[in-house]
């Protein structure tokens, strides 16, 4: 008789969104015609660059021709695109060689899978609020996990406390669903902190695109020590817009290794067992993301999803309320005025006919909380900037 | 202290196409100029389908372009494939629904993704010989593994015995790397065993395409009770020549349960927490396979392959060696006439020139028998044949 991962028994069921386009649903239902605006978008808007399209196209034609029809790739990913983006490091003076990086269909694929290479017996330590991913992996293979509570008080950037004995460590900056961003002596302490332990950061960077002051770190390896303790995650989708393409990478640094055992060379064992690479075409497209010409294009996308977060950050600058993110970030983390979040997110679908995410959906302390997010169409994302202004504005 | 999963220093050292590619390079070092022709090779040489590659360009122009760009899409896939898929299945008479399908970017990942869902005591039944993923992907997470003897004796077709005390049993049909294939009764016996004991087949249908024999059964839902024990997998790696543009599909019957728990809803759960669905542009490239210009494509393909293995097959019969497959899959599983799996591997690259892969490196029960593929070129492929005849036919 088979017996199911009873693990899974004990995940809790991803109702927020369901939830969020439930009562969506049902305020439409009842004010037909409503001008409702979505800020809580949490996928990118704007079409892939030129460059991208244009290697994509030639990639598929490629495939149809005997010369240059390509079959199975290496598990780790083509040279071409494993050396772009170590170049891509590099420039910023961060150390990283083509050999530490593994192309993948995505982050969140790699984030999820890692922990095939990690023991059961680790205890994880989870930021609260957080991408529901790291929990819900690490419950499905029946991990301890302890939280790190992200509070006003921190600016929703936990820090290495007294007592904290954890051996596997989530790290999510620029953070989703917050926009906190840790600084270089932030992350040092994380680092410093993991070598003492002997623990292992897992770093996601997904957001690093939208960091934009030069002396906020955007790779953990910017910091001294994290060779030594990390593990990095990227993706190209709101890098690039990739979300519907697929395309991310892990680093994994050469020395890093427990007990003799290279982590790199298990990482390698494992997706050369479970995984049999990455598109080539989507490779090609991926390449052309870090062409001169590809940078140019994904940077003039972001810079206009970081207008939206200007606007609305601005918004609410000038109506007094405490929000994180909103600069390096494509995420608004404010503080709901006078309300818990799904009563606050009720009010601005009501009063607003603007949808947010409310912040308890991410976690305990993401309670009295509500995330914005800029990835929508410029006007609307000022027309619903502006909603929000008078209704708050007025009741303030 | 973090630790590693010490499973995967259990694992063995994935030695054998390095080890056939290090002597290969060792007698062309030897012998410069040697005219070496590989029937070694485990992937597609014909470059994609004319209709699969405009779909795949469509599909990136639409990336480009605001009103038709895709962000995230369904974690199971996009409806039009897993329609396409359904009527694939229901044309030839097999109940699968379009809900019961999750694509995916291969097989293989699903085949080793799948053991998130199931218990870690399960015991595992595998065949042997047998494509490494299946034993590895279960030594990494610790399980009991018992082997199912496949040999001459029963055309590397091994069937349930008595004493099999197996949770979960791996079938793959026709088979890599013998190319033999179940008949009817064989699967019904099978599926008959596992409903009895409450056990789960994890069926690998990679080759179905290569069938040609309307009584052998493509898909393990051809048997009835399957619904209420298996899994099938499958991929366009090889009916489409996909192996390196990525994609495949899972079924799962929605009534498939234990204690009440749907199977379907498990691996929606893992499959939405660890994946994040698969590039559109691919899936629309996919959906062109089950066109019927694309149909009538990728059959012209496999016809190719497929005539490459009748020539290997019949120089196998005038010589009177016991084989398996040629026919119904692209392998040939050839019984090596006095000598081990790698003497034998020495003697054809020495005196015909030709390689092919040592049956020794698929499991103890490969030793004393070689496969060869049906890949290749096909004057490439006559040339080796008749080669193996003249040195054979020589020698007996």
């Amino acid at each position: 008789m088979f017996r199911i991962n009873e693990n899974f028994l004990n995940l809790k069921e991803g109702y927020l969104f369901a939830e969020v386009a439930r009562r969506r649903a049902a305020y439409e239902a009842a004010h037909p015609g409503a001008d409702i605006i979505s800020l809580g978008i949490g996928d990118v808007t704007l079409p892939l660059a030129p460059a991208v399209v244009s290697a994509l196209a030639e990639a598929s034609a490629m495939m149809g021709r005997a010369e240059t029809f390509r079959g199975y790739g290496d598990y780790e990913g083509e040279a071409f695109l494993r050396g772009a983006v170590a170049r891509y490091y590099n420039e910023r003076g961060v150390d990283v060689g083509a050999d530490e990086i593994f192309i993948s269909d995505g982050a969140k694929s790699d984030i999820g899978n890692i922990l095939d290479i990690l023991g059961a017996d680790n205890a994880v330590a989870i930021p609260d609020p957080v991408y529901p991913v790291y929990v819900d992996t690490n419950v499905m293979a029946g991990r301890r996990v302890v939280f790190l509570a992200a509070n006003e008080g921190n600016g929703f950037l936990p820090m290495p406390g007294d007592g904290l004995l954890a051996d596997v460590i989530y790290i999510c900056s620029p953070n989703n669903p917050t926009g906190a961003v840790y600084n270089r002596e932030q992350l040092a302490a994380w680092v410093d902190y993991a070598n003492e332990r002997g623990a292992l950061i897992l770093f996601d960077a997904a957001y690093e695109a939208f960091v934009r002051d030069a002396d906020l770190p955007r790779s953990i390896f910017e910091v001294p020590g994290a060779r030594d303790c990390a593990i990095e995650f990227c993706s190209l989708s709101k890098t690039a817009g990739f979300t519907g393409t697929r395309c991310g990478y892990t680093v994994v640094p050469r020395g890093l290794e427990r007990g003799g055992v290279s982590l790199k060379k298990l990482w390698y064992r494992r997706q050369s067992t479970k995984y049999n690479g990455t598109s080539w075409i989507i490779q090609r497209g991926a390449a052309a993301v870090f062409t001169p010409e590809g940078r140019e294009q994904t940077a003039a996308n972001i810079d206009y999803y970081m207008g939206n977060a200007a606007v609305v950050a601005d918004s609410l600058r000038r109506l007094g309320i405490w929000f994180t993110g909103g600069v390096n970030s494509p995420y608004i983390w404010l503080k709901c005025p006078g309300g818990d979040s799904w009563a606050f997110f009720d009010r601005l679908l009501a009063e607003a006919n603007v949808v947010g995410t409310p912040g308890a959906g991410f976690g305990a302390n993401g309670e009295g909380f509500l995330r914005l997010t800029a990835f929508g169409n410029r006007e609307n994302v000022a027309r619903a900037a502006w909603r929000i202004e008078k209704l708050l504005g007025a009741a303030a």
